[in-house]
């Protein structure tokens, strides 16, 4: 029997699929791998399962194409992959899978989780898709234009639509909560674009840049190599 | 006497320079290459430049660090470079020069070139910063979870606001109608997260990823290649 079950399967099948794999190794520690932590916690324990055995995890690593095809070895070589508190040997036993696989374990708690990756995964995300979907009716000439810039800043928008509306469904909260900065920044862009000549319109205008300047200098790493 | 001459300065001193270049050399095609048109058409012909010497281009090009430290010898390989329509003999000259350059030419009209910028660079500019802005007060915990997709995102909000904001102030009309239906789009997504339960709230997230699909996939060339 194994001593460690994967349960590698979509958000809305995840805690099905975890609690009958608890129930089918009932010696092993099992994980699943969705980008939502406290939602699963509280259905496996509903439901009944044996908890103790569970340790939610969250590779922050994919693809924006799925499918075997898509496949790429070195997908989780020195990325982060979170894992949830956990009693201490269950932990270490999960521990040394991820760094089998090349990872970089990070431990916090499912709600510290839930909130990090909804800045860092989950508003990118439908900002890309906002900023591609006014590509929709551009003209050829204009597309022709395309320049690294706009290729970043679009890429994760070509990602899974059934798999993102599960996962903004079970996340809509902290999500909120960011989209509401984000619609303030934009509420207060177009007042600045709209009255030039206005107090304060050249440093709303200011402050945002210096404001992306500084969040983004704070990404850990490799940022700005290129 | 050179027969072509390159006004490479920020946008603030362009049109100044510009109109002097073309009176300290009588005889040759004089180009710039800010990133917006119509105004430096309109300056030039207000001074009573010899404009008919004058050709408007802007190289889709660039780095989000300045300085000739952060120079690079494939900066324009196969990038596309704007050319504003002109007398034939000019835009070839201009157009041997890109070429030279290992650019690609691409003629528009300086109208039509604003607006295309407006959607292709600037836009996605100021979403970038935008989305980097909510980085400033995150955790180092959440911050080590960085993975491809907010880099891509927020990878050109590390550009120079000194040069920005000139950009934007510039061409705020058709940034703002860009804008404007970023703004929708926010506002629609907050709805459906605030109400889940809500008829259409799963379909207006739907919609959203489906539309950023879409809009990508218009992208030409390189794009969705890894």
């Amino acid at each position: 029997a194994p001593d460690l079950v994967v349960v590698a399967v979509p958000p809305d099948v995840a805690m099905e699929v975890t609690r009958s794999a608890l129930e089918q190794f009932p010696a092993a520690t099992v994980i699943d791998v969705t980008s939502v932590k406290a939602g699963i916690y509280e259905g496996l324990t509903e439901a009944g399962a044996d908890i103790a055995r569970f340790v939610g995890t969250h590779p922050m690593a994919g693809r924006e194409r799925g499918g075997a095809v898509s496949a790429r070895s070195d997908l989780f070589t020195a990325r982060p992959w979170v894992i949830c508190e956990a009693e201490e040997g269950r932990s270490q036993r999960v521990d040394s899978f991820v760094r089998s696989l090349g990872a970089t374990p990070i431990m916090m708690s499912a709600n510290e989780h839930d909130r990090a990756v909804a800045l860092m995964s989950h508003t990118p995300q439908l900002l890309s898709s906002v900023m591609a979907a006014r590509l929709s009716d551009a003209s050829p000439v204009a597309l022709s234009l395309a320049g690294g810039g706009i290729r970043d800043v679009t890429r994760i928008a070509a990602s899974d639509p059934a798999l993102w509306i599960q996962i903004v469904q079970a996340h809509a909260e902290a999500i909120g909560e960011y989209l509401q900065g984000v619609k303030a920044d934009v509420d207060r862009l177009l007042e600045a674009l709209g009255d030039l000549g206005a107090t304060g319109s050249r440093s709303a205008i200011a402050d945002l840049l210096h404001a992306g300047n500084a969040g983004v200098s704070q990404l850990p790493g490799k940022h700005g190599v290129s």
